[in-house]
């Protein structure tokens, strides 16, 4: 079978399977998570067995620590993940919900929320993706494919093994949760043709992945994840409070989307506030890449290229430099930023409001940190990632977001 | 200049005058579109005289009558026009609305309406739509490429003209509503490359339109008004009721997307039910092409090809299959569908439940006519257009799907 073929087949199957997916009520999806949770628990050994395989062949393929770790699966990790799917049992269902009304000539017009279908989710070598991206398909009342990363693959045949069976006891047909097992790119290029089979494609990585199914998918999609978010310091600003957000703002958790990269500040306030900066920065072992302006106030930096400016870093690197005033904060973010999350510490309502209004981006943030974007903080619970796109969904997408809409009409015989 | 670089600066122009669209008020987006409603009526002359100039060269070209009366302007039509962009002023404002909470660290939440920035839509010779558009983009705050039919491109040029000349004058960048100027396919093949400044585009037009943008953009695009619908009557129908709406829903205005196009009904009923639907559609002098089995009820009938079940005949033309149950129906249904809109005409509840559930379209009715799909009727005013797919928007697209979301967050220093 060639690989379109296989692809092909997969994609039919799944759809197929999917309306016995979208049928099931409230309490018989909750049963199926609750389910699998306890089937992650209960199969510990097998999962740790398989993990291990792709743990060695990565190892001897010289696959960087960093990803090895993501890649890991220890029990601890192993209940975690059963507590993450739990989380979603607690979340209420969308589907089902929404308006109704009855127009003069008796026509009754509901306009409820219905699972979009088939969702394929490609990701990277992270099986603990596996599970939850699973998880939030069923509880929306989709079927999903899934691609994961290639080092990943023996974890992942596991984790669907898993799950189908738990599908399967439930009378869900086992499609409903599929996987691409093949490790090529053709693959993954295969997919993304399969309009009228998948109905969203969402691919969740680095910057390479998300524009190549951005640039190539057939299918339609929601990028996600991208995140060159900046901390603008206004002249006004508190001085204190500004160098508390950006150290939360880079240093708590430099390798998520919602980190900053790149500080911006007013030059009128860069003489008093970068030398507290720099050695707050200091401390945490945080390296200054400075515009020469800034580079004036500091002790220790490299020279900032234009590329800096650009580069999602995703480490303890922070680009800085100075503007002349918000205009061209603003200017410098909207043609920087990828659309994520962006702040500004400042004491002025105005220019505070003129920041989020002329700002382009998902969250703006006035005198608070930029790791607060996610499904939890904004209140939608577990999320399926952030997108950075404006149709559809746009910041942290949740269970509604996973969801379509649908009007039922009924009637008496009415015309027009 | 090329098509590339002049598609490039056009879009490149329009961005930059999106903003000040984006931050006109409520109050103020009314004014403009109360003017623009003056101006239509008050250049009625110049307006009729840029018409007669497109009438004169289609006329020329051979262009189907059918194709003509589209492209008239008369000044009863262009009065129309002029009303039609007053309903919007009626329309409420989606910009700035939205939820908000507050968490327990006292970081203010706001999740409003923002516009998308610039939309491009593609559509075909009908100088109506260029105005309308427009009107629908300018109330919802965002910037807008048109490229409408090559036939119509005198009315068009006139059409922007008018709408510019009233945004200079309300400060607002003219470019904020932008025509291409250009008449070649490349245009259009250029425009849909243009990721980054475009933020979505929407085809409105026949089905190789629709295709061509869906298959070779790389702007999210929002596929609209591909309706193959279908009525299926069931066994336990109220016949006379079935009639009523067959007829309604075929011939009240044919070549529009939510006009059947094929009828399917129940074995069991077929004897009775076809030679009262024959005799009604006789009288309106609609064709009937007929599958074998339901072709031994109908007296005069052409047989039916798979072809006959996959076209949108905008016509008076209606297919005409017996299924053996329901299931057979929903699974033509499914397969043959565009997922516009879909029609059971039924006294069962059981049955009236599961199409619903069971149908993938933007639309079910049970006892209804298929023709009220619209957006005046689901309470959402004038439409831009309906979509068919799942992604933003599925069914009729007012004013709130002409816009994105944007999370607004408040706080005193909050850190994560």
């Amino acid at each position: 079978m060639s690989i379109h073929e296989y692809i092909e087949t997969l994609c039919t199957d799944t759809k197929k399977a999917s309306p016995s997916m979208a049928r099931k009520s409230e309490i018989q999806k909750n049963a199926i998570l609750c389910d699998i949770a306890d089937a992650i628990e209960k199969n510990e050994a097998e999962i740790i067995e398989a993990n291990i395989l792709d743990l060695e062949a990565a190892d001897k393929n010289g696959v960087p620590k960093t990803m090895l770790d993501r890649l890991k699966l220890t029990p601890e990790r192993i209940k975690g993940i059963a507590d993450a799917v739990r989380e979603i049992v607690a979340l209420p269902d969308p589907i089902g919900k929404g308006e109704v009304y009855t127009n003069r000539d008796g026509l009754v017009i509901k306009k409820v929320r219905a699972p979009l279908g088939v969702v394929a989710i490609i990701f990277e070598a992270r099986p603990n993706v596996t599970y939850d991206a699973a998880a939030l398909c069923i509880k929306s009342g989709n079927a999903v494919i899934l691609r994961g990363g290639k080092e990943a693959i023996n974890s992942n045949r596991c984790a669907v093994e898993i799950m189908q069976s738990v599908l399967i006891k439930h009378g869900v047909d086992k499609n409903a949760v599929s996987l691409v097992d093949d490790i090529t790119r053709e693959g993954t290029t295969e997919l993304m043709q399969m309009r009228g089979y998948v109905d969203v494609i969402i691919p969740r990585g680095g910057k390479g992945l998300i524009q190549s199914v951005v640039q190539n998918s057939k299918i339609p999609c929601i990028e996600t994840g991208a995140g060159n978010c900046h901390l603008y310091v206004e002249a006004d600003a508190d001085t204190e409070m500004a160098v508390s957000v950006a150290l939360n703002a880079k240093c708590s958790r430099p390798s998520v989307c919602n980190a900053i990269e790149t500080l911006l500040v007013h030059r009128d306030v860069a003489e008093k506030f970068l030398p507290m900066l720099e050695s707050a920065m200091k401390e945490k072992g945080v390296e200054l890449r400075a515009c020469p302006d800034s580079a004036k106030y500091l002790k220790e930096f490299t020279p900032a290229t234009n590329e800096d400016f650009e580069t999602e870093y995703n480490d303890f690197i922070l680009a800085v430099k100075t503007v002349s005033d918000i205009d061209e904060a603003i200017a410098h973010i909207n043609s920087y930023g990828t659309g994520h999350s962006e702040a500004i510490i400042t004491s002025s309502l105005t220019l505070s409001q003129k920041f989020q209004t002329e700002v382009d981006a998902a969250a703006v943030y006035v005198n608070a940190s930029t790791r607060f974007t996610d499904g939890g903080v904004f209140g939608l619970g577990a999320e399926i990632g952030i997108s950075t796109q404006k149709l559809h969904a746009r910041g942290p997408m949740g269970l509604v977001e996973m969801t379509t809409t649908k009007y039922l009409i009924n009637g008496n015989g009415q015309i027009r």
